[in-house]
């Protein structure tokens, strides 16, 4: 038996966010992702006839197989004054054919008479009637009670009838929803045990994290009985965000020991929570509590130390658990010894701090890092400057020069052309390509020069580029930070490039991206 | 008198996140943030003769005169076997001259005997002895019990213990510490509770976020009578981040009532928090509580419309004692009814959303959003968009045509040119410029050719410039979006440019960067 259910609203509460606006393609891409990793509600979107995007969801989703989760349509109660059959909302909700609905309704005396402006006793009446209709059209109906702690704050006599309304509606979960984000975890506690007092139906939690709290809050709410969590996975949403679902269903597990659905997929959470940046394309967050790229990252010395002595003296789990990694920054700060064991790990071989040319090496790091690389989110590229300073890779091609040119015609067509000059196995390849832009331009050059002596470089494909400024002098002659992601079958390698020219970074970048290939490849050649 | 002491470590657990790294003249400038701001305690570094930029900057920050903030020096608890007179890390505290020093010390027994390796006895000796010495040397000492809940879990007993020998040695505040950040809200109120039973001194936390309620904990504590909080403005700081002295600040004073030095100060949070993130060149997080740029930023046409009515039926506190704004956020979601309100606001004008113009607008900013522009974080392009398609605005300048040159030669040396051919007031103004890359070389290029018609233009600057890559299809030739700001002596605008051609997207933004400035000279001329 599960102890909670989570209820994953990314689809509708997550694409409120500022920052997100997902297509049908996408909705229904995350709906697999969370279905996949073991959510037990999928919430998907609000279908009534202004919302055709919506509308659509519902429909596909029905003729999709699902593994576990169940789809949930929001909507709100009734209109005033009508029946809830004749309510056109309800009629598009009992139409979507989702199996559960989830309907809000109004628990704060002052959102019944100023918003949507009835009656105290007609909002009862349209909590108890809405839910009674949607139950006959449904397997499960969930009871969102909006505003429910400032509601209870401003008349906690009205909040609970509204609670006793929906419990006589028949709902099959009660759900107190802290919709502006504003409450304490201790005044959520009390206002549990009262609400516990007037009514059986299982209890759920819906927090937002305007106070800096929402996943505090929906623990809390937990350890007071609520059954049901409803957030969104990376803690998007409007404003501050939802409670954020990934950090929860981790803390459920490995915190509280609770029984979830999801647990037996823990080990997936930071594929899951990466998969949905991804489609979102918003930037992951590093800091992110068990799934960030920092997440279990060492940079202090003394922890470094110390989590190297006994790991769990410096990490309050193991970061397996959640599919993360332990990490040790490259940072000038962590000093030359930690530089010295990442080499020795990559290499295989012992290395001499005082070596001349370890030395070199330890000099052009700390430089690069001042100069902005970030080489611990850049592997590739610090691999290169690795094998080429300790002289265990002999590019195979040099560059004789490139050119870019880049034409607006007075019809406003751009055309972007770029030419590379290698020597590569003692032959000159002069290549030149047209591309959408000049890093395209050039990647595409780079590799028709290549291609004809290492045909693997075909399949080499650049997947991911974004560019920074760096340094507080910014403006269009500052420092740009190139980051790439290559790929192929085989896997994927990241690297940087660093110059006041945005086509000079990129082409850094594109060259360590291409040598890494070639690297990997001489080690098949050389047996290694 | 003051409830709560705030003391803020952003100088040296913030300065532990994998994204910084302070330099002197960084550190100097986030002190003298942190003091204006009225923060109580400033913990400034670890003075030590391997870290020469902290024994700097405590020497620096001795010669300034601080408004109201006390300046503390880290360290640790003498090493074991030693007189604490003679531990040359506490000898170097004192060499700071910091009027106040906090010091670490081991509670779990864990850490004693299998980290620093020493006997529990001993350990115990090292607490006290350590703290007598310090306090003979400073005005206040301060004793960071680290991993106390962890220990306390492990061992009650032995973690009660050290707690009585800081408070034999006379500390002046004994700070819980929960290091590796895994400890839950309910746990530390318990704990605590144990904690005052054993001694009198008063009480701190330092929590850390990695289970994701580093500010829950933080409050908790403070309802659990913690005189003081330590935590990291914005955050920052190791793996997960130290807890959030921006939201923290703010929750005590709206949510908890609480007397801080810095409550007066509120309204300047938003300004504070974007400054540091300034300083330390990172984006500023938009679902930051309280300073967010969306924290108060509503995007759902129910929130939209319950706002319009009664502000706090969707708000939990008034944005504007943070110092933020409510945004209502110009998406396609947002209907066009909001797009319609924002023109009336800049044109002073009736808009009728029936008329053809109106409706070509509304067309072109749904297509233009869904391109990825983003016109909320470019007002500057959205106002251009505005006035060119409803003819308030008529550029005076056409584009004949650009063309940039990129060249690398053989001797690894980077060339940028650019050309642009103009047409204003009737004459063809045609100039080349090289630049540090091929933006500045097309915005030299550009200012080249507009300055001698428009002279203002030469105090027009590029003061910001960041590009993404948009669109989960990514790799070079993908969509690019620009954004820049633009600045002069009155004030700062943000406009934003997309292609698939980074050189186009960016040609797009200096455009509309620029045209606002003649835009805004135009309404002078006309008296407007």
């Amino acid at each position: 038996m599960q102890d909670v259910f989570l209820y994953d609203t990314t689809l509708r509460d997550g694409n409120q966010d500022r920052k997100i606006s997902l297509s049908l393609a996408d909705k229904l891409q995350v709906a697999k992702l969370l279905d996949t990793f073991g959510f037990d509600y999928i919430e998907g979107g609000w279908p009534n006839p202004s919302n055709p995007t919506d509308v659509e969801f519902f429909k596909r989703i029905g003729e999709m197989q699902l593994n576990h989760a169940k789809v949930a349509a929001f909507g709100s109660t009734r209109r005033p004054k009508i029946l809830a059959e004749n309510d056109p909302l309800l009629q598009a909700l009992v139409a979507s054919g989702a199996p559960v609905k989830t309907i809000f309704g109004k628990s704060w005396d002052l959102h019944v008479t100023d918003v949507i402006r009835t009656t105290l006793e007609e909002n009862l009446d349209m909590i108890e009637s809405s839910i009674r209709f949607l139950q006959e059209h449904s397997e499960e109906v969930i009871y969102d009670a909006e505003h429910f702690f400032d509601g209870y704050k401003a008349n906690p006599q009205y909040a609970l009838e509204t609670i006793k309304a929906a419990t006589l509606g028949g709902a099959d979960f009660i759900v107190l929803c802290d919709t502006n984000g504003g409450t304490m975890p201790w005044e959520l506690q009390g206002i549990f045990e009262e609400v516990k007092k007037v009514t059986d139906v299982p209890l759920g939690i819906h927090a937002h994290n305007d106070s800096g709290v929402g996943v505090a809050n929906s623990l809390v709410a937990v350890k007071s009985s609520a059954q049901m969590i409803q957030g969104v996975l990376n803690g998007y949403g409007e404003r501050c965000g939802n409670a954020d679902l990934t950090t929860i269903a981790a803390d459920l597990v490995l915190k509280l020991q609770k029984n979830v659905y999801c647990g037996k997929n823990l080990k997936e959470l930071r594929k899951v929570s990466l998969a949905l940046d991804q489609i979102v394309n918003l930037p992951s967050d590093v800091h992110s509590p068990y799934v960030g790229d920092a997440a279990f990252a060492h940079k202090g010395g003394a922890h470094i130390d110390g989590v190297m002595k006994v790991s769990r003296s410096f990490e309050h789990v193991d970061p397996k658990l959640v599919g993360n990694n332990r990490v040790f920054v490259t940072s000038d700060q962590a000093g030359g010894s930690l530089v010295v064991e990442k080499i020795k790990e990559l290499l295989h071989i012992e290395v001499d701090k005082k070596d001349p040319k370890v030395q070199n090496l330890l000099r052009l790091i700390k430089e690069r890092e001042n100069a902005g690389w970030h080489f611990d989110s850049a592997e590739a590229s610090f691999e290169m400057l690795v094998y080429r300073t300790l002289g265990r890779f002999e590019s195979p091609f040099s560059v004789e020069n490139y050119r870019v040119i880049e034409d607006r015609s007075e019809q406003g067509v751009s055309v972007s052309q770029a030419s590379v000059k290698l020597r590569v196995k003692d032959e000159i390849s002069h290549q030149v390509a047209e591309g959408d832009g000049p890093v395209n331009a050039l990647d595409a050059a780079l590799r028709k020069a290549l291609v004809p002596y290492y045909p693997y470089m075909k399949n080499v494909h650049l997947k991911d580029f974004k560019v920074r400024v760096l340094g507080s002098n910014v403006g269009s002659d500052a420092h740009v930070r190139v980051w790439s992601t290559f790929g192929d079958e085989n896997g994927v390698w990241h690297v940087a490039g660093v110059s006041t020219n945005i086509i000079e970074a990129s082409w850094f970048a594109l060259v360590d991206g291409l040598s890494y290939k070639l690297y990997q490849e001489s080690l098949k050649g050389s047996g290694k």
